[in-house]
């Protein structure tokens, strides 16, 4: 790999707070299995901003792992998800949803998101009992899988829709950093508590070597939680690794830091690839950028950079994805830059 | 039930061939669990329509059943289905087929059909792997929900595409008998032994109590078959009951007798409707028929017959649905048009 | 099978008045899927016997099929099951109850039965959570896989001991029949309802063609039930078949006087057996029998008859199992007998 | 945690090798989910212990995972897994293989093992097809989960013994390292490729953070394994972590040196404590001891060092557990026997 890589927000190791935190603490000895005090360090700062609600927080080794444990610790059976079309759970997951026995019903996204309209014509679509599955849990990403955010007013409404229609609702925060510090953000980690019934926040893609963090705010979820992540082996014999990257994350605020320094990157990036005359599906509102570029500058952005030729857009031109993250370099993306704007010229 | 009912096409009990035979044999006693004297018997009935496949036969209690056990058996837990969004695994199993653990992906159906090219579309939409569920078996009913029927040809081309992307073929056949009996169909049950891996045919909407006969062309999805018959319970201790029924239906082609007979009385029924002046979506194929009729005088028909509202079609009318059966009573057809045409005219 | 064969209770067809109901009724239309009138006539008949509980009543196609749905309709995926070593669920259902996702944890029987002791030691041995399934369901049968029967106080006992430690009870009847017709007897269906969540009555060894009914006092359990049986397609189209034996058996005490026959029929088995010098294990209480008997009056009897040789007992002798049932001829008993002492003497 | 923790292996962080290296390639890009280079770096430093089997080798999160991972993508939905009473899966994953969908069959173990006479008892006691299921895969530990080691000639006998009979064998090596180290032990790397179908081992319990690597010799288990591991998430997006932490392992055998320590170190606890007059059940072979200590002696240790009370042994004595590790401080092990002495003497 020897090109610069906009590939995803993965591609390098963690920040350098949490390998010192490693290091430091190595040879204490610690109670297994998420006992330990990293991890009891790390649910009280998250619960700093989680206000009243006082969740249960459980740290995770990946986030599959997050969404099979949040969706099949809380559905019987005859019990069905409701997902936007691009979903993580419906395009990226190898099926894992419904290997634990779950249908998932599929709503065409409006740029990767659900409206109380759309989930209730999927309901409304669902309802000729007990022939098909009852939609129970609504899915939603935040940010999506193409980089928008929700706003507070779009998740109230989704959280009212979902209380009238007894239905619980799962955040998938993968990316929930880079949401929270969005320009257009106007959530906060306290409102997220306050309108879902569990989510999930990643921290691999915001600067842990691995590790995502369950909440659940409604305690109808919490309970024996703790059976469902040994049963699908989501919690590590050393839980401490997970406790302390949360640590660290949460400590001086470095989350909502390298968070917000992935989306100045692709704002940069985004910017100057406009400036170059070229549009984007849809706008950039984080760190996932989808320029719509001609075929022969990605061939010669393809000798510079490593990103992904997304899907054709016309017959010369293609939507690419540029993901930016914690570590990007800000020197590469004004080469990157650079680059676009000397081909165009 | 006083009124009439055109709901569906098991709202009697059997031929009475069926009931006689179960008279006749009552008190022989027999080998359990299919291990009997008729159920050989009607495999070999059935065998003489399979041409060179000789097929192993297992009948089974019912038609989701039916599909739990071909999809569970041939699939590993990574692999997926494909079938048409308006399939019976679906919309109408309750997630059955999740439940076992695969997921669907789904396919828009023109008229219920699949095409090589929109299994091909799902086929290139699917094909991130191994982040995508790997499609492996196809999916499709004849005659479809809404009484449409494959062609040879039609069926020929899914056949080759399926072979050629490594795909196994699986045909519905709760209502093959309608499909074979259809004016429009050039299909023999041999065709479809030589063109599909695993199918089933319905007993259940033919004049039987219940019970379905799946066939196995493929010798690969033969093996250890039986195990999945068991572990889903869909034989019956007195295994009998599902061999002579099979025994009688294929014994002087009573399956066809009943199943034609449906279909003419469908046909019946949509012509004296055309006939008034309404039309239908789709055209009438079979023994399923979907008017399209003004509100009011739906209404009016409720007040004697028993049918389904399917959905609104504009402000003032619906599409409807009826079903015919083997048991359909001709003069009850005339009245329904009859009410129709004076209602009309 | 020429030989008269005491392999099983479910030789033979059904007893002629449920095959003249299904005539009598035959051509009468009724609503589909349990909606019918004849399965809401053997419903109030079957509550008739129920006291207070005033149960959930289901009637599903087979007896795997009614463990399936009670056992994955009630439990969370982290639950486990408690079963006696010998019980059918462990031994006899090709893993269907883990093919539903949970664990059977097995406790060594007491001629088929568990106590509470056996439940207990049960567990204290499964009692390091999380890292350990929760025992959330016992599982007993009545009566048991080798023909024994509870009493009240012990039924009693286990239902105090579930209640305390929070314990679902299943009680699966497939031959609960003969059980409440057996000498040793002293429950009725009401204690029965009174003393179990869920339990589940056998047709298919009691005179019916197939067919169980499901009977649900807990309220809690009785939940979205439906779901289930459509889930695992346990109900038929045509569920007015299933009702209607349930009709038959329950109108004038039918179900008891045929299970009263099968037990008659096994005492004078067993009585003839003893005179003639064997012994049994367990002691005959219902209609299966254990003899021990010589291997070379087995060979001589396998002249004549069919029946299971069950386990080597010592090096010249073998228990075997004989079934009787509904059906059983009073003649053939008698040859059986015969031909034992003849051998014997 | 103040007192010296002799509870488990896992009390501890990573070998300082595995932190450096984290810290020196952390800036590096490297491609996600396992196709990076230090993952390949690490598979080519175990294939050359395998010999000619070339094996597939995968990284994954954690053992429960491995084991999933191992038996779901291997089996199909009637087969079932043959294991010891003391299994890890049995006991310790929270019925994490029964919600994949498949059954276990207990055995009585011999000192945590199974022997081809107890395998074959279970096949004998499960043979009574298609009621029962299929037994299809062994799963052995070694060392098992009581400390003690598989010899060659045991592991050549199940070997032999599954080939014969149809069997796959599946070895958890949670604990391999301490296995190959023990002094009883005359198995090598290859000779468990050459024996086994699929086998892991551990890092996590060997100086890593966490990782286990999946070894499968058996081709036909490879096919499209990829999918399991996205499906059950049990791979990172930075799978780097994992084939760093094993490339350091294996580098100069790392791997081997640090289980060595922690067996020296429990057999120097172990012969200090023979030395008090105190006996072992079993006899101590890798680094799990199971002394059989005095109640009165135990409340003593337990002032000043945590570790498990097992089970009772008699009146007024108990079977302990105490576990070394890679970390294991030699004063800390030297200050134990020597508590144990002055208690005693």
């Amino acid at each position: 790999m020897t090109k610069y890589s906009f590939l995803d927000d993965y591609s390098e190791g963690a920040h350098p707070n949490i390998l010192k935190a490693l290091s430091d603490t190595n040879m204490v000895q610690q109670t297994a299995y998420g006992d330990d005090a990293y991890s009891q360090e790390a649910r009280d700062l998250l619960r700093q901003h989680m206000g009243e609600s006082n969740p249960d927080i459980w740290f995770v080794a990946s986030g599959t792992l997050a969404n099979i444990l949040a969706i099949s610790s809380a559905l019987r059976s005859h019990e069905a998800v409701v997902a936007a079309a691009s979903g993580h759970i419906v395009v990226r997951e190898t099926g894992a949803i419904e290997a634990t026995g779950h249908k998932i019903i599929n709503v065409p996204p409006i740029h990767g998101k659900l409206t109380p309209k759309s989930i209730t014509a999927a309901l409304d679509a669902n309802a000729h009992f007990p022939h098909m599955a009852k939609p129970r849990l609504v899915y939603i990403s935040n940010a999506t899988e193409v980089g928008t955010v929700y706003t507070k007013s779009e998740l109230v409404a989704l959280s009212k829709l979902c209380k009238a229609r007894g239905l619980l609702l799962l955040l998938d925060g993968a990316r929930l950093g880079a949401a929270l510090s969005a320009d257009k953000n106007d959530l906060t980690l306290e409102d997220i508590a306050d309108l879902t019934d569990i989510f999930w926040m990643g921290g691999t893609k915001v600067g842990a070597l691995f590790g995502e963090a369950i909440v659940i705010p409604n305690p109808k979820l919490r309970e024996e939680f703790n059976f469902h992540i040994k049963q699908r082996d989501a919690l590590l014999a050393k839980g401490r690794i997970l406790g302390l990257q949360f640590r660290e994350l949460f400590r001086d605020g470095l989350y909502f830091d390298l968070a917000r320094h992935s989306n100045d990157m692709a704002r940069r990036l985004s910017d100057g690839i406009t400036k170059a005359g070229y549009s984007f599906v849809p706008e950039t509102e984080t760190n996932q950028l989808f320029p719509i570029l001609p075929d022969d500058l990605i061939d010669h952005l393809k000798g510079h950079f490593d990103f992904y030729v997304w899907e054709p857009f016309d017959a010369s031109s293609s939507v690419t994805r540029l993901v930016t993250s914690w570590a990007t370099d800000e020197e590469r993306v004004d080469e990157f830059v650079s680059e676009v704007q000397k081909f165009t010229s």
